[in-house]
């Protein structure tokens, strides 16, 4: 690749941490190309870390399976799932052992298996602590997917483990590994929008079939804030960098309605910032999908819309004279979390979202509920 | 302007015979020149109402006074001012007789001047109530701006005063006279998005000179909440076509800052509607100037922005397979509006958005204010 | 007009005293009200020299007669028309007085109303030099509509007929007369977007009445490339600043359209320009309504589109890492071009685009005629 | 995958023909998690044919040896390459046996390797004839980059190796196995933009490098006709639907330019097509990356910008009220065609851009050139 293309300066500068294979760069063909004479020859990879699986669901097989490909740190080697047909025409696809597919009886036995150094966790949120527990118990580092548990006290039971077993745990917030978000974050700490004021972040979707795991209360541990609101919560403090010192709530549900039997459809929330920074914020399991947030400073404002979805992300910058698209590289946002997660592990470096990250959520998130149904501003 | 449906927006729109001063087409050139044969000659306009202008500051300057020059039904007649100079030199420009400048004693003295009929109140809040009060003593129909007066009790005296006299009283929420705003009210209302399930609005700006009367608390009635918020409330009832039955908000100020002595800064505010839809909002004074409305159906969503601005506003509809963007005419607004007000005048016709429509809003600002101050949702 | 600098622009644009009936700022309504206590009252309008119209067919009711309520220097008092019905209905409208209604016949006798200064020529092409010539015989400064005649020829005679009676000639390039033209120049000269390497400029529409005059040879002078196309050649030249050397071009008519009996339905032309410089351009009565304009520097590109609208144009720069969006103020262009011409004529000065300029479109126009038909290069 | 995704049954209806496994969709998370009760679970991967790389530059490194982990029917078992150390570094990235490496002298001996189904030429366009024929020869299907060769009997040369060895001939191009191209061709030939009238297509970027093979003249054949305009070239006849009888061109390349010693800079040419549809089209090896198709029609007109990038394509479509954004995924481009061509050969089936697809390109680039040269429209 070239020392010339504006794209490389681009990808550089969002290099930091984010696998070179995952960038997709949005740029000509004809830049790309365009250098015969000195081209760069990628390294051979190095060493990659073994990961396990663990639940085959759809994001399993859709997402992250597929991105493994993308990665230079991570391959997957071993898949643990509750149905065994699944799992080894998986296997077959993605070239893993058969006998290194566990279910969840005889999981706890990975311990033995060396070729897994890093287990990641795409099982229903209900299920996150045990299977991080006995992960960390079994001597791996362990990837959890967001949100990181049902409750603060099973995410506190999460990195009480880790502690103890010596090994890295990371929430899978991807959105913080990937080149839209950050570059977010990077205007909003620059002051280049002047003092930031205000937040405003919403992400929903219209969700379909009832009886998925995501309406049960006990699998989901509560409904559109635990799956998708908790992006713009999550945001909301990224984009702040602080933690919120009040919240106030409503959520509505539309009685009768068979998917939400157990769980709250929507939610709109408020955050109080030390700073003096306001947040608000909207979750839905019943709007048309949505995925915006907002840096509202004195000077200017920065719009990600959509902000969150696997692919497509766009930034703009509005500011007196000019509505300003940001050209990034779009990069798979897995494989980008999964090599720094393994380049965590082989440097011992901390995760840039911990354990400590998701408590943070699900602290917030419960106290959302008890605003809501206290009618009241809880503190925090 | 009851003929500003979308239907006759799309069919003047390629019509010849436009006519109407107000409509600014966004058509080619072409298209508006391309039928010489058979072009529409404009009626030489009819009655058109006599008005005054109570107040001459940059409101009137700017945007009401060249308005008058597209009006079908009205034209100034009358100034009211406590600047001489100012009121003559306007008047030489808008050809007011001298004898037809009034000051604020002897204002009342404007039932003797059969030239004028309808009064528009462009003064600072606290002095609406007032002046609608004693322009409707004097006989005359009034328009008056928003917010309608300080307090929903003003409010209430204005409406009496109305109904006493047997005039007209109309708020000026030009939102309602154009086609934008318009078209976004058919959308949510037509099921094109699916079932209305949340309306997000925000409106505010970053304001200047800490001299100004909107930061004076008796002028103002209140900050940031009372001056631009009240669009993005106004917004959240006439798309939802609901009335609200609680609230949240919150409240932030910056200590010490010059401006806000007096007056609020930033509010973020949610609304409960009847059905369900729940609506999150902000307003504020300290950000860099914003106006966006959102209605979020099940089936897609519609987006406005900017939403208020006096030109250029912009309308989406994203659903399922595509977003796109509705070419719709900019017309001006303070022309349509009074327009509108003249025609009600003339056909003896309930305004759009009579003295009732001001007094909601005060009444619902007035329980938001409480909200963030008690920390507790509030029902109307 | 020619204050509209891109700095005047920006500083009027924040301004509360924007004062100039022409600009319709794309501003918040908060900001253009934000400061009360230092109101910039503009100064009463000073001498507004007097205007007559010729030809009041559609442009001229639908676009100019209207424009002259935000002239600060020109006011219509005269009409010259073939339809003495239309032409008293359009004088109780605009306050024209009935003896100042000509028609063809006694137009030369306007030589002695001394309230007329200036004559627009609003009629078919094909008329232009005539009325012109006697226009100026009368010894009254003229602006004619574009195309300037039907050929170099009668614009020479319009020049000369011009410097013989000492008046003002100025062709309605109106495009030259608004912001974002303007800008897109400043943008192409300033060298921000590097060395310019192309020009891409497209204009066109879908005629509908094959009736109208202006698909009639003798009175139009040609067809699409006459009518609409002379926008792309312009732009082209302006855009540049240069006179191109040679011409290409290719002209498709469909057969048997009862539309295009006489003249031409697309062209695709080419220029090349004295620094190397070459434009790209098409022209059409038969696709969907299209302006777009763009310059290809070596890095970046300014895009205009629509470019030559009435109103709702849209200026982007692209650039490495951001597209970005101008935010600039939509004026009345004709507005804009008549306070031009009437400051020219008030102060004796050579309007921006006066007939030497309609002169060096026939010119080329001709050319491009000539190469489509003979299948070869032109040499200007 | 869910049955219930809009993103879904957008996804089906560009499947045939293109690989699943390149589809990296444009939908929001949630979309594609959110029906973990009923996953869809891919197939392992059937009979992958074995492909070599022929030529290591910037294009296989940067975009094709990547694109084999997202397909589904190709995967890369062999190297042709004149540096045996790059060669062996990415033979341990991607997989490759070091016996499977060869070189420009011993690549005949492919013939004799049964795990290579298809030859992938990614060498500078001069070479594509000879290495064409010869993987021909040696009984192996060949995809050769675009353009197909120097000149049309290059081309036809390959054209009868092809047949001779009765085996297939594919030329890269890519964007016809993408979504975006895929539906603007469907939109074209659809008439829901009334009949077509004109196409309108840009391609070209600022080259670096003057030592680079693509500015010597017999490895690149020409300049940036060959290399980018082609994109436009194919992309009129496509879009179209049909051959050109006409062309026009003008050409202009910076004297003294050290990249321009051999080859054109700027190309402007014009084509006629039978039906009198009209394209005007650019190419350019000095201005800043552009790559903008358009196709106008009488009704509306849809616009591709960016239309050839790698990623992040998008699709306009303008109508008379609307102007409307398509939502399509995107996918890998290399994927798609490489599958494409495996499936040819899987199922002996001729490919959608066989060698006759780059031989008639090859003819009107000649054309082209030689309208430039003698300044005269030329018939094909």
């Amino acid at each position: 690749m070239s020392k010339i293309a504006g794209e490389e300066i681009t990808r550089r500068r969002f290099m930091t941490g984010v696998g070179k294979g995952a960038v997709a760069a949005a740029v000509p063909a004809s830049l790309l190309k365009r250098t015969s004479a000195d081209v760069v020859v990628p390294e051979p990879p190095g060493k990659k870390l073994g990961w396990a699986v663990v639940g085959l669901g759809s994001l399993a097989i859709n997402q992250i399976l597929p991105a493994f490909a993308k990665c230079e740190k991570a391959r997957v080697v071993a898949f643990v799932s509750g149905h065994p047909d699944k799992a080894h025409k998986l296997a077959l696809r993605y070239g893993v052992a058969a006998k290194n597919i566990y279910n969840y009886q005889n999981y706890d036995s990975i311990k033995d298996n060396p070729e897994v150094d890093v287990i990641y966790i795409v099982l229903p949120n209900g299920m996150h602590a045990e299977y991080t527990v006995r992960g960390l118990q079994a001597g791996k580092h362990v990837l959890t997917e967001k949100p990181m548990a049902n409750s603060p006290a099973d995410c506190q039971q999460m990195i009480d483990a880790a502690h103890k077993a010596g090994r890295k745990l990371m929430v899978a917030y991807r959105c913080r590994y990937e080149p839209f978000n950050r570059e977010a974050i990077r205007l909003a700490r620059s002051g280049e929008l002047g003092p930031v004021q205000m937040i405003l972040a919403d992400a929903g979707f219209k969700i379909g079939d009832p009886t998925q795991w995501r309406l049960n209360k006990q699998l989901a541990g509560g409904g559109s804030l635990m799956d998708i609101g908790i992006y713009a919560l999550n945001a909301s403090r990224y984009l702040s960098g602080e933690e919120p010192s009040e919240v106030n709530a409503m959520i509505y549900t539309t009685p009768g309605d068979p998917r939400f039997k157990e769980v709250e459809e929507h939610v709109t929330f408020q955050l109080r910032f030390p700073s003096g920074v306001l947040a608000n914020c909207s979750s839905s399991y019943g709007y048309f999908h949505q995925s915006q947030f907002r840096v509202c400073g004195t000077e200017g404002r920065l719009q990600l819309d959509p902000a969150t979805w696997y692919t497509g992300l766009r930034l703009w910058v509005e500011r007196d004279n000019a509505i300003e698209e940001r050209q990034l590289p779009n990069v798979d946002h897995f494989a980008s979390e999964m090599d720094h997660m393994s380049g965590c592990v082989l440097d011992n470096k901390e995760p840039l979202t911990p354990g400590e990250e998701g408590w943070r959520d699900l602290k917030i998130i419960t106290a959302i509920y008890e605003a809501a149904q206290q009618g009241k501003t809880i503190k925090l």
